[in-house]
Order: C-alpha cells, then sequence, then structure tokens
C-alpha cells in the first residue's frame, strides 16, 4: 500500500498564500482543479513519492468550511493507493471497520471511499485508485 | 523532496486500539520506539514509499501531551526528506522561513529540524536525512 497524497485544509482568504509557501518549501510547481460537488478548489504540488493537496472551500457551509470553522488551517486527511477500492472497502467492512464515503468517483475517474474517523481513532483516510 | 513520514498523536489511553486500527487498514506490522528526551514513544508503520508514525506522550506536560489536551487525536505532522537539513534550513531562512527547531538530532542520528507553523500558514512541516 502506497501513500498517495496529504490534504491540507486551507481559509480562502489564506489560500493564496498557503500555495506560495509550499512551493517554497516543496520547490514545485503546482496546477489547480474546481470540484464543483465538493464545492472546494485544490491546488496540487507533486513531490517525487507523493502528492500534495491545498484544499479550500468555495462555498460556506460545506464540508470544508466546517472543518475550518472548527478547527482553522489543519491537516484534513490523507490518502492510500490501493488496487481496488471496492474490494478494500468489502475487506475492512468485514473487520469492522465504517465508512464515511463509500461509493464516490474522484477526480480523475476511479473509485474513492472515505473510512470514518471514529473507525480510526479520529483519522479520515481516504482510499484512492488513481493517483495524480 | 520525499514526503518520508506522516505523525499521528494519538492519546495514551487510545495507543493501543489505535495501532490495531492501523495496523488492519495498512496491513503493516510495526516496532516502537520511546524517545525519553521527547518524551515520546513512536509505534512505525511502512508503506511502500514512506512511513506512519503513531506518536503517544509519556509524560503529562509535554509538547505532545499539550497538542491533545488542546486538539485531540491528530495528525502532528509531516516530514520531507532533504539532503542537508543544515542547507535547507539556510534556504528557507534566507526566503524568510522561520523554525520551531533548527538543531536537532533525529532518532537515527541525522538532522532534523522543523519549520514554525507560524511560516507555513499553521503546519507543522519536519525537514529529515534519515528515513526509516
Amino acid at each position: 500500500m502506497r501513500l498517495s497524497h496529504i490534504a491540507i485544509a486551507v481559509k480562502p482568504e489564506e489560500y493564496e498564500d498557503v500555495i506560495k509557501r509550499f512551493k517554497d518549501v516543496l520547490q514545485s510547481e503546482y496546477y489547480e482543479k474546481v470540484l464543483e460537488d465538493q464545492k472546494i478548489k485544490v491546488a496540487i504540488l507533486k513531490l517525487e513519492n507523493a502528492t500534495l493537496e491545498i484544499i479550500t472551500p468555495t462555498e460556506s457551509g460545506s464540508t470544508i468550511d466546517k472543518f475550518l470553522e472548527k478547527r482553522g488551517n489543519g491537516i484534513h486527511h490523507f490518502a492510500l493507493k490501493v488496487e481496488s477500492v471496492k474490494d478494500e472497502v468489502n475487506r475492512l467492512k468485514g473487520n469492522g471497520f465504517m465508512f464515511a464515503v463509500e461509493d464516490m468517483k474522484g477526480a480523475k475517474g476511479g473509485n474513492v471511499a472515505f473510512i470514518h474517523p471514529k473507525s480510526t481513532g479520529g483519522f479520515l483516510i481516504e482510499l484512492v485508485e488513481d493517483e495524480y
């Protein structure tokens, strides 16, 4: 299993500044995606072996907006690359894990799922098939 | 630059249980280290391309203990592998970054440094020379 990406959540008013800082630290360029159904904008910075996502909400009241209101800027989740999200969801459900999202298409077309933080001790973990 | 590890902080009373859950998700064995000067215990789980550290305090009042008191279980920092921590600290200081820790030996002997969250928009980023 590979660590595919880390996603950090950032307030809209700090988004451009945080991108600039991370570009500087990682010495990496970035590109941007808007995910309208999730009401977020994502800046994607590539490292040698994984990817950093800088996420900001495009609408108030969205999931990420609520996260930011509660906790401020912070690491939101990390993602593991698996062969088949469906198989992995079934395996983990068999072991008693619950899922927050288990049947969604990711930004690149492949299936994604999110293990519920209640099943991991408080951590949101995404499972992905496709990587950047 | 490589993503070297993600470190999650966990309350002592949930530490064993969280290790068990992550072993199950990652399908990975682990080993443990006690870092007496930092007053933490760390469970180290290996992924294909990176490492997960599960950190818990061994004394109340320590840095990690304070983090947990304030925020509860959460992702504490992530680490980037660089050739030379000293060179990277100098480069980033030249660009206006501040450091929380800049002259420390890590668990494996190499230098480590922590960029101050004030310089990154609220994220604690470690620079490491040695990896697991």
